[in-house]
This record gives structure tokens, C-alpha cells and sequence, in this order.
């Protein structure tokens, strides 16, 4: 393996046993040594990656927006519900993801490292940019506005999904949002044609696992 | 003033002072010798009611949920959403509110003292449930499942517009959610005699306040 590769791959390791420690006691509580445990690299290649716990939230924070999995679709709204079904599906099995939302919540962690709140939505925001261009939306939606919510009422769901006594699975919690939020986005001929569902979100994640490359053949197969 | 009514009162002035502690600094942090002193009462007193850093949390808890200054409307379902824009309005502006909604968000405090999200989502649900049978909600609604995701929205709607780098109005950010949201639950005769709107939040604060009698006379003077 050559150095380079090595060190991404142990800067990796370091960073999931961060965010699994951040996951499960929130910042304040998680110390350095229980990460550096967890992680089982050396102290000087993990003060070399993170020389302090804040970069580790830094780092934790830099992977919590992402379109991996997210195929390009005939129709723009679906592509944006993909990528909020598919985060829905991947952040209560993937700490990294979840460990994020945790320091975004916290407001003692928020006041110090911020959120990715702005850039989901800026990146919802495009979506419903193009869909508006293309007659999918309704012409008069405030695509950042609609956004803001977008990204509010997902995360509402999954904090308030997370804390009450039943469980509930996020995905179909999400899907539900959507369902009752898209007739106000989505023009009628467009949105009959939107596959809203908690199967699709585990669909999305099977391919995405597969590691197939993506193509438009693909995007058939998700159907 | 009679015994009891000082006591009522200086249990309220500790609880107080305990949700501005607690929605500032986060259970966690807050300290017993904080509170006593913002309170101002004599450590007999504040330990006669709280014997605890727990039965504060539990006692603000406890004022999370109120249908104050609701008033019966023609349309169940604007009482709805009543409820939901006038707890908009006040919570920025309510510690006790607003530290309630930290205590639930929080997952270590949540741990130890659970949340009210389950109590609102019954009121919502009842009031969703009446809107059915009146026929003002579309009849293939589950109220369950639909109260649970306005609670949650709700929530998110709070916690993410606090958390950007832009300041957001809350009653403006729910209302333009609930506008989202209520075409796929009011039947179209109801949505389009709804009023849903931060004025309106305003308005059914001042009116909270004005401390007027609650009638049907004053429902109309809402609009």
C-alpha cells in the first residue's frame, strides 16, 4: 500500500471511531483517549490526522453532506427525494453520518464547530432550482425557502423519531413527510410519476453498496 | 397572601429561573447554586419544592405542553394550527418553552427525563381527529401518524432555523411549513378559509396576553 494510501486510510479509521464515540456520548462527554482506543492506531499518526478533539468534530462534520448513491434521474424532484430517502436510510446505520447530526443539535457543540445545515440546503435548493426550470415544480415555490424547510422537517423527524418510546424506522417516517410536503412542490403530472417509499431508500442503498458505476441503465433499475 | 398562593408562587419563580439556567447553558451544565441564586429565594424554600437538579428538569417538562390562549374555533382544524403558531410565537420568547425543547433535543437529558413530544402529539391528534369526523380533514388521514410528523417538523423547523448563521422568525418558518402541509390534510372548501400566518401568531399572543375572557365573541376577533 503506498503511503499515501495508508494514511488516508488511517486518517478514515480514526475519523469513524470519533464519530462512533461522538454518536454515543455527544462531545462534551467523549475524550481523546476512548477515541484513540477505539481507533487502535498509534498516538502520533492520530495527533498527526487530528491534533486536537475539535478537528475530529471538524472532520466528522466534513463528511455529513454527500450525493453518494444518488443517481441522475429523468425527473429532478426524484433526484431530490433519492438523496433525502437514501440519507434517511444510511444515518441511523452509519455513525458518521448520525454522529454529525448529534454535534449539529447540541447547541454547545453547534456554537463551536457550526452545522452543514446551510450546505443541505443550498444543495436541495439546486435540485429544486432545475426542477422549477423544468416545469416539474410549481413556478411561484421559493426553492431556498423550501429548501430550509426541507432540511428542518427531515431533521425534526429524525431527532423526534429518535426520542420518543416507540421506534420508529426513519425511512418511512421520511417518506411519509414527503408524501404529505411534495403535492405543495411537485406540478400534478409530476407528481404521480415521484416514487416516494422507504423501499426505495433501501433500494438506493443496495446499489450504492454494490459499488456498481452509475449510468442511466441504472437509473431504471432502481425502479 | 395566603400560605398556599406564596408557595404556588415561589415554586414558579424557581422554576423560572431554572428553564432561563437550563435553556442557556443545557442541563448538563447548569448548577443547583446558579439557579438558587437567579431565583432569589432562601435555600429552605428551593429545596421544600426541588430537591433535585432533576425535579427542576421534570418541573419544566411539565409546562411544556399548553393549549393557553387557544381559543374554539368554527374549523377544528385552524385550532390546530393555532396551537401550533401561537407556541411558535412564544417560545423564542418563553424560557420555560424554550428550555423544555433543549431538555427533550439533548439526548443525555432526554435519557433521564423523557420529552412532552408524546403528549403533544396526542393533543394534535385529537384535534385531527375531531377535524375528520367534521369532515374538514381529508377522511384517509391517520391522525397518529400525521400529528407525530408536525410535532416533528415542528421541532426541526426550531432547532435547525436556530441553528443557522441567518436569524429566522419562528412563526414565519412554521407557517410557511404548515402552508407546505395543509393541502394534504384540510379537504379544499376548509384550506381555503384557513388562516395561516406569523400576523395571526401575533395576534393570538397579544390577545393570550390581554388576559380577556375566552368566548366565541373573541374567536372572531382573532382575524
Amino acid at each position: 500500500m503506498a503511503q499515501q494510501e495508508r494514511a488516508i486510510r488511517t486518517r478514515r479509521v480514526i475519523l469513524e471511531a470519533a464519530a462512533a464515540v461522538f454518536d454515543e456520548r455527544g462531545y462534551e462527554a467523549s475524550t481523546i483517549s476512548e477515541i484513540l482506543e477505539r481507533a487502535g492506531v498509534t498516538k502520533g499518526a492520530f495527533y498527526f490526522h487530528f491534533p486536537s478533539k475539535g478537528d475530529l468534530a471538524l472532520g466528522v462534520l466534513g463528511e455529513a453532506v454527500t450525493t453518494e448513491g444518488i443517481l441522475p434521474q429523468e425527473i429532478k424532484l426524484q433526484e431530490m427525494l433519492d438523496t433525502m430517502l437514501l440519507m434517511a436510510y444510511r444515518l441511523p446505520r452509519e455513525p458518521m453520518l448520525s454522529a454529525a447530526l448529534r454535534l449539529a443539535v447540541d447547541r454547545n457543540s453547534r456554537h463551536m464547530f457550526g452545522t452543514r445545515w446551510p450546505d443541505w440546503t443550498v444543495l436541495l435548493a439546486s435540485l429544486l432550482a432545475e426542477a422549477k426550470a423544468r416545469g416539474e415544480a410549481h413556478p411561484y415555490i421559493e426553492e431556498m425557502g423550501i429548501a430550509r424547510l426541507l432540511v428542518a422537517a427531515w431533521t425534526g423527524v429524525r431527532v423526534v423519531s429518535e426520542g420518543l418510546p416507540e421506534e420508529y424506522d426513519l425511512p418511512t417516517e421520511v417518506a411519509a413527510l414527503l408524501q404529505l410536503l411534495l403535492p405543495s412542490i411537485a406540478v400534478p403530472t409530476v407528481l404521480t410519476r415521484l416514487e416516494i417509499s422507504a423501499g426505495r431508500a433501501a433500494r438506493l442503498f443496495a446499489m450504492m453498496r454494490e459499488g456498481e458505476p452509475e449510468g442511466a441503465g441504472l437509473a431504471e433499475r432502481v425502479r
